[in-house]
């Protein structure tokens, strides 16, 4: 029932922070056409740059799958003007997601707002954002995607930071919703999950999370790996391979309990931002079939 | 049942770690009696300096309790030898923190081995190095404290990153154990845990592992601030009220479960490090009463 674990370049998925400096969401379409990488997932700054349609014609030229659109989410906000400024953003996330075919919308809780140090109340807020923005991604036939992220960024980006604690808000919020399946694959769940390895690899748990998580509400797979020494919080994040992440191990978690998507290389780091492109791509390509 | 829950400076501790650059540890012990401070907690290279007998008489002398000595643990090795050595090295530490009368002896779990990606394998490392020292820390009336690190310290320093996960091993390795009282408190554990606010703050699941400890497990609680933004993963720990912590809540969850310790003051920060000592006590004495 569950794939091969074998690793496949064609089920690559490129994301455009792995190449952020080097190019743009055109580029990155042509370099992808030129590598014979089947995927992108952009994020939402490239997007605008190139403009919806235009991505939308150049992405279905080169046949190629989005994986997912990066980012919606940070709920949390300082006044009620914020929080619904955050639910209309998260509206357009949507809707741009479903104009370029995208299998998911990739949503990062947010962090404390500003001079709060109420996280309990910060939490709450994501609950009732994604309560909020769930029938609309339901209409759009886009399923949300909550990513958790490693507690390091629960102060200032993401105070969803255990997939544990993201099933607990996909259970609570979306408990059997589904979405039409625009990929031929199994039904999703209108909230699921992203699997980033940067985020999860620490957690005792992560491999029974992905159990519960199932083929249903795993909707994003994201490699990268975790250095020693990290030397920055965001952006030292490391290829496949020069860390110490068991890729492997995580890959069969992932492919184990049903995943049927793409394997996404999202590398954040100033380090490779200043390798060139192809040069790097060649590296994503080498390393996840060597080290995944 | 359990104590009040406002802040009192008798019961304070000073983490030798706070004033690493500014004082040996005569000189802080100086200081706590100059600043009317009721404990300590040293780190073992400035016990080493000063000598556990010099230092212990020293203690006695100003009549100051000893909430730890930091830090044992650090299981984890590449191979046999090097995991023996850890094991020595943690009952030399059981020793010294008995001569100088430490109310426990603080672990961290150690990371994985140079160049291993095995991260079960290190749990386990760590359970089985539990175990084995277990019986001398019994003998020897000292408790061992196991502080789950942030889980951005997992690769390197401490692959124990949540209360629940460090309270899973208590319960296996630990499950009845009981140790004299030394303090005329509530009887501990042989193995518990310290609560440090730095690694658990994020942890939607703290309030309930700590009241899941409870007080014969809680044997420490280390107070710091997280700041926004961190910019160093490990010396950049803020002054209490400087960073999102929510600490009166974490402190009213900790003497809540019956916690009858000292409120320890542990902040690894260069730039703390570079203010004059005095000045730096008298900011702990300040903001322990005003912000937790």
């Amino acid at each position: 029932m569950s794939r091969t674990f074998e690793p496949d370049p064609a089920r690559l998925s490129l994301n455009s922070a792995t190449l952020r400096d080097q190019w743009t969401l055109a580029e990155l379409i042509e370099a992808c056409a030129r590598h014979d990488i089947g995927a992108i997932s952009p994020w939402r700054d490239k997007l605008d740059e190139l403009g919806v349609a235009r991505a939308a014609a150049m992405i279905r030229a080169h046949e190629l799958t989005v994986t997912g659109l990066c980012r919606g989410g940070v709920f949390p906000a300082a006044d009620a003007a914020g929080r619904r400024a955050a639910i209309d953003d998260n509206r357009r996330a949507i809707d741009d997601a479903a104009a370029i075919g995208a299998r998911c919308l990739i949503l990062i809780a947010g962090g404390l707002p500003p001079g709060s140090r109420d996280l309990v109340g910060a939490r709450a807020m994501v609950r009732d954002g994604l309560a909020e923005i769930l029938g609309h991604a339901r209409s759009a036939g886009v399923p949300l995607a909550l990513e958790p992220l490693h507690p390091m960024y629960c102060a200032d980006r993401a105070c969803v930071n255990t997939l544990d604690q993201a099933l607990d808000l996909c259970d609570e919020i979306d408990p059997d919703g589904r979405v039409p399946d625009r990929s031929g694959h199994a039904p999703k769940a209108a909230l699921g999950v992203a699997v980033d390895a940067y985020h999860v690899w620490w957690d005792p748990n992560h491999p029974a999370a992905i159990r519960r998580a199932g083929a249903h509400r795993l909707l994003g797979f994201h490699l990268c790996d975790w250095l020693v020494p990290t030397t920055d919080l965001l952006l030292d994040r490391g290829m496949m391979g020069d860390g110490v992440i068991d890729l492997p191990a995580l890959r069969e978690h992932v492919y184990g309990a049903g995943y049927d998507g793409f394997d996404e290389v999202e590398i954040l780091s100033t380090r490779w931002w200043a390798v060139d492109g192809d040069e790097v791509v060649r590296t994503v390509k080498t390393r996840h079939l060597r080290c995944t």
